[in-house]
């Protein structure tokens, strides 16, 4: 048990890491994480990977009129996080497409991966339809992506 | 442990039941239920309360203009409930102002209080505005009450 | 938008269906339903298929010394559920393997798939430990499997 | 929006301070902060400030037999939080006595307050009886007031 407590998010390496905490609301009677939190575990962390290369969802919306959901979430609960652990996401983007991005989400405690999630994100705009990503956004992923 | 799933709300003597289940997702890793969720459990039953007298949140948005917000949630937490629990959540509306709603939601397990939230809810127009109560939401909630 | 309040859960032709309510806990800022409490979903919809079969929770646990976790979700967003929304959650039982169990968890509303999502659960000891998933639980799950 | 991540919880004039970010999981389809998140939040904090003071939940169970508990939350909503907002949870020990304590959390937005919950813990032992507090927590909590 360390005192740092969950701080800024950082890219390194192609990957953006998200220090999290465990807290009691993320976990359940089973005394380790709630399987479903890892996926806002995961959430906080994309959010943040966006914010860091200024495509925050409030800016994407007003300035562009898109937005990202979550088409479908492939996710490997191999060990289980416990309470007052303190985890890593790391978020590396796999392939951007014209209309979609697939991202791969690992959550770690201490360099071992505990859950691996792979993310398809799809880019809608406000009415609900498909949207092309913007370029702006696409190149920053890309920059990202070259990093690596 | 019984079968009984949790099922459809009702109202006799002034009281709106609502049956609630003890899921993992409510549990914490100290084995009971995470403190927050029990006003998850009130927010439920409050909006079961509304759809039983015909005011569902969509109805009085799309209908009326309005829509009720939490103002002020006072609560005890006498023991715990656990993983598995058959709950129920009482709500007695105890006084029905111009603007606001004051009502009391007890958490029961087998007729023992475990949680009592005392509960303040004002009306709201869809600009953000306090709003007087619409008159068939009032006359609706004056005819649960009465019939105390 | 009709009255029928979230009830009884209810096994026919081989699978078994969960009535559930959308509330404002199960939204986002997005006015759908947040990704991950889909997965919240399923699992209320495995724990009640449990208790129908008579393996709750605490029953597993404390007579047979195991429970099931879950090993790997697939989870595919198809369209998104909404507040007030009544939706049904089935689950059938794909196959039951030695200490695994591969199940189908479709949320539909009105008969239209929102979103599948395929569960892999692992039967584990009390001390963490893999287990063969004990013959009474496995005998009714076939029971389950066979009335397809 | 600007780029500043949550990051390390402080300690100033018998304060305790913690930035909270706001995501899509802490919001509903009203579009602000959930009312019941903002539980989750102060338990954050409480959390946090345990840790500071070298009282995190493991070493207090482990080495002392002992947790805290919430008795009591009084919470009042004043104005909502957004998606994206950063805010920050400042809690004050306003009383200690022999088995329970007594704080003010507020959550605010840029110096003003949305949120003030006042709060009471119990001490518990293990066995889930009532507990006096530790010296070493006691002493520890009194230093953090006594900055005030």
């Amino acid at each position: 048990m360390n005192k740092i407590a969950p701080s800024v998010s950082t890219i390194a390496d192609g990957k953006h890491s998200l220090p999290v905490r465990v807290f009691y609301e993320d976990t359940d009677a089973g005394g380790v994480v709630y399987y479903a939190n890892y996926l806002k575990f995961a959430e906080r962390a994309r959010t943040e990977m966006l914010r860091e290369i200024g495509s925050e969802h409030q800016v994407m919306k007003k300035e562009l009129g898109v937005g990202f959901v979550v088409r479908h979430c492939n996710a490997d609960f191999r060990k289980p996080a416990r309470l007052d652990d303190l985890l890593v996401v790391e978020t590396e983007i796999m392939e951007v497409r014209g209309a979609s991005i697939q991202m791969r989400q690992t959550v770690k405690k201490a360099n071992e991966a505990l859950v691996i999630m792979d993310v398809k994100l799809a880019c809608m705009s406000i009415d609900g339809a498909a949207a092309r990503i913007p370029e702006a956004v696409r190149a920053a992923m890309a920059d990202l992506k070259i990093t690596e």
